[in-house]
């Protein structure tokens, strides 16, 4: 399956909506199991600081983006 | 809903300030119920481990923004 | 045992693989017992922090093979 | 209130200053109420680990001013 | 005791097994008791989340390797 | 006090002294006293995880003075 194609974005929010989506892959290719990473879903998104640690794999991701796409400047 | 047109401030602090959107963009992505977020939000701000771990994130987009800026030299 | 020849990748996706196994690989070495890491395992991927941790190691080693591979450009 | 007007520093020891003001400033902003941070800077002041994570936010702050600066070659 | 005398390796693999060696110096300089260290290590070659803490401390030291060495492109 | 004058050092080395100074320094001004921190260093030489955290900052830093020497290369 293809899934990540480019770093390349339009702009700053389409590079961190790819940010994004790079994080979650790391967790959906580790726990492949649909039903179980629901289950996960439903502990972190009520814990303040597991999605702190999130936002924190989401801004190294979006450095890298941003980085590739030299800022957008 | 447009929300991050370009990594590009006047100056430090107010690159400070989007470092502090693009954290807080990550979470309200993750858990969009404004209501859950306002009781976390009780838990963490009252919590200094939270507040560091938050704190990191701000650290890591503000790099970003920092080097999207040239370092506003 | 030769396990890492060059960073270069044809693609994107690709370097994402690879800072999936320079990830795993910091594990194997540290603990060299494939039964014991197998039972880890267990304990992890049904761990909601624990996925958003490896995460965060897969981000760091993505950074690195991008930047190694230009981002693709 | 103007607090960073520049990322621009004398020498390094003036910049590591300057980063601790960072990663301070971000906890100040999520938590504005100076009498809660009191009391919370009384429980990280005193935690071993507390004090290991603060130290992690400086360092990456510390980065940015660095290369701000060029390193003060 | 010199034990780094370049950040310059023959190729990635020996970039990997370098930064691990930097990643586990701290700890040594940190704890010189051989008798603890071997101790603490029971401890957390038994457990996921302190493999992967493990882990991105060798994510970041080897992202400096790589850098030194132009990602030996 | 001054403590910081340089980023430079005369090998990798030494920048690796330099950078286990930069970590312990954000620790020493944010819990200035002695006897406190004294009490503190025994809980954590004796945990792993808390070594491996205390890398974890040893290691932004060195990257931090690494790139400030060019990589001594």
């Amino acid at each position: 399956m293809t899934w990540l194609e480019t770093l390349i974005t339009k702009g700053p929010q389409e590079g961190y909506d790819l940010a994004i989506k790079l994080s979650r892959m790391a967790v959906k290719l580790t726990q492949p199991d649909e039903h179980v990473r629901e289950k996960l879903r439903l502990d972190y998104v009520n814990n303040a600081d597991s999605l702190t640690l999130a936002s924190q794999v989401v801004a190294v991701n979006f450095q890298t983006i941003a980085q590739a796409n030299n800022y957008w400047r």
